[in-house]
């Protein structure tokens, strides 16, 4: 299957009053979005990603700098967005903490909001991931420079969600009509829970597949189904599959279940395995945040479908749209 | 209290003659400038202010290196420094140690002068950070191009120094005839230490105020003095900031006293609060080199005169002109 | 001695012809080199050394992106090659893992294929070390863009004999009819693997100095033997430097013995010093990939023909070369 870029993703530049209309903000969550915004944000992706591919040098950014703070570590979503960054002509100034080592502010007693303050006044761009709940929006309220959340703790990782629907509009053309079916740990997982919100907006059916522990949380599915989303659930991801256009899977944790043995019980009916794809619905696209453990097998590597690792791709675009909207710098 | 920007902080770029004088230069020390040196600094930092605020895209250092050597964690002074560079269109290596892990080449057993030897030959202008005191002079002696010292140890942080300087003139459009106050432990903070000695050059009366135990080391005292500067100690805060046109606060650690009782009787008289505003000069500017803990209560941030986080801000232009003048790249 | 730049090191553009040589291809090997694809790589790094000293602003990779994965720290190729970069006018993603701190991906579980499958979508070339020999064939199996391999383990270190290839070219002019001798624990450095495979290109006779136990591998001395290369081994190192002209020193560590003793009884006669060098003969090239603790002391560092230094700076010509060479981008 090759990849697609219809007209919902179109290429061309948007126009000066739709760039208007995320200069200046902040990316925090998915929730914030009017379709219009994702449809600008589809569309820059676009525009850029046909600039690099044609080997364009961008300096859409040039002179800018982007602080790429990763108060815990994620290397894919660091590098993608450092990488969408120096694809803009920008400069990055990164701190990268790992997962055992207390940053030198922290270590010192600072708090987040002193630390933004400053921060601010170095860079003109902010992306911060911190395993705190609500630390993107805390930085918000410290930084007059745009925020770009990406991720914090149990709360949002909108860019993720952002990428995710690009990929289905690339891989598929359009959302409209199609059924997209959401596997995993539903009920943790922030990943899916920005996606189904972002989802809402684009006319797709959608299908919630996951252990009856791990279901999706009741007041998001009614939120999303009071604007109109036709939502089922279920735990047989093989009937899933054979009516689902696109299936997003995610991880299930062991740590979850409360012993092994209950975990064991479920966790082979939720694995994706090339055995699947031969009753799923023909052209299925296969998704996944990514890092996967074992829950999508090698063997669907080498399925045209298999989109997770063009999903990842995906990213740098999307977020060179993002950086460069918020900072009105499209040319 | 607008930020002012009086002639002293000329925004016009430097003569000739003058961009002469510290090219090729290490940055070792606040104690070795002459005050045609300090004036030239303070010009250069406003000259490039000026251009990062009209939004020019400069190339001052462009196809040039900075190696960013932070062999402690320090994470304002190293991004402020990589802004720096960055802004000039300059690029940047950057080794940042965290506090628990050794640098590789430490823990190979290389010495300080091997590695800026090598290091020597990559890049065009050396930034060290150590823990040890001397390790900047060491690394001076084993490099041809220029080192600047952002702190080694109990020893020196003279760009910390210069970008105090830089606020007090932007703040206050001049030193000479103010008060300036110093507060805290003034017996081990480095950043007092060379600030003082620069303070001694602009025609200011200075006021120190510490607990007893932590007063400013005599020698440094009498040096200032016998430059002719006006230094009057306390332990009156209050006292002190009631004539003061800028008060410069830093931290007093618990750590220095012997028992925590003896911390107590005296933590409370060298607080910062919006109480001490109303009794204090009108106008008075409050500094701190940050990171804040207490120190500094945060009602006072949003007093007109809490200089700090613009403090902090001024570290970019202030860098900007410290790389720019030693490799006598300011365009 | 001056730093000679002979004919066999050209710092002429090389042609179309040449350029095509190594475009697209992964630097996985010292064993890999055709003779006409070393003297391309020698010629395009003397080509860059003479542009980076002229102060040519250079725009080869202008627009691209490298990303620098160092699994395992080191610090000095990590440096040496952000350089080449930066100085070819490309972007740098970096990962630089502590020694004691696992990367955030393999905390995670994830395989290196994945990883690397997804930093290529990133980046336009890919840097990697890793303490896993193998590590770097199997992050070329996962790319599409070009891999370069700057350690794996065991392994290889392809660039670091390049590297040693360049100086001796620079040193001496030449290498044909020279005598090198190779010091040191010759069993399992990787280095001096690697660096005898291609010195058997150049027509050089070759000396091997080490403790009886640490001898160089038979199969690798057969190997070199085979293509007509003339092999001396001994473990008297005066009797070597009488007759060599290079002397290319590695270290012997204390943990390859079973006692200290017995490590005692052989350390002294290996170490290079300045007394070493009366017997030795004339212009002797004293080399070592660094970093050094002993064994070549620091009395020796201001003889002229002390190159270990000047060796480790023309790291970033090398990786210049081979960065822009894989990519096509030499203008």
């Amino acid at each position: 299957m090759e990849i697609k870029n219809k007209e919902i993703v179109s290429a061309a530049k948007p126009s000066a009053d739709q760039l208007a209309l995320l200069k200046g903000k902040d990316i925090l969550s998915a929730a914030q979005f009017t379709k219009e915004e994702l449809d600008l944000i589809m569309e820059t992706a676009a525009y850029y990603e046909k600039k690099v591919k044609d080997g364009e040098v961008l300096k859409d950014m040039e002179g800018k700098v982007m602080a790429s703070l990763f108060f815990e570590p994620s290397t894919r979503t660091r590098l993608s967005f450092e990488t969408a960054m120096s694809r803009l002509g920008g400069s990055v100034i990164t701190v990268a903490e790992s997962a055992k080592v207390q940053t030198s502010s922290t270590a010192k007693g600072e708090t987040l909001y002193d630390s933004i303050r400053v921060i601010d006044l170095y860079a003109d761009v902010i992306v911060v991931r911190s395993p705190q709940k609500g630390a993107a929006d805390e930085a918000a309220l410290a930084a007059e420079n745009p925020v770009l959340n990406s991720g914090d703790g149990a709360g949002e990782h909108p860019t993720q969600a952002l990428l995710d629907i690009y990929t289905i509009l690339k891989e598929r053309g359009d959302l409209k009509g199609l059924t997209v079916t959401l596997l995993g740990d539903l009920k943790h997982g922030r990943t899916v829970h920005s996606l189904i919100r972002l989802l809402s907006h684009f006319g797709c059916h959608i299908i919630l597949v996951a252990p009856e522990k791990l279901r999706m949380p009741a007041e998001i599915v009614a939120d999303v189904e009071k604007l109109g989303v036709d939502v089922k659930q279920t735990d047989n991801l093989s009937e899933a599959a054979a009516v689902s256009d696109v299936l997003y899977v995610t991880r299930i944790q062991k740590e979850r279940f409360e012993n092994e043995a209950e975990y064991d019980l479920v966790k082979n009916d939720f694995i994706v395995e090339s055995e699947l794809l031969k009753t799923a619905k023909e052209g299925i696209v296969i998704m996944h945040p990514l890092p996967r453990v074992n829950e999508i097998t090698v063997d669907v590597d080498d399925y045209a479908g298999a989109a997770y690792f063009r999903q990842a791709g995906n990213g740098v675009p999307v977020r060179m749209a993002l950086l460069a909207l918020v900072k009105g710098c499209v040319r």
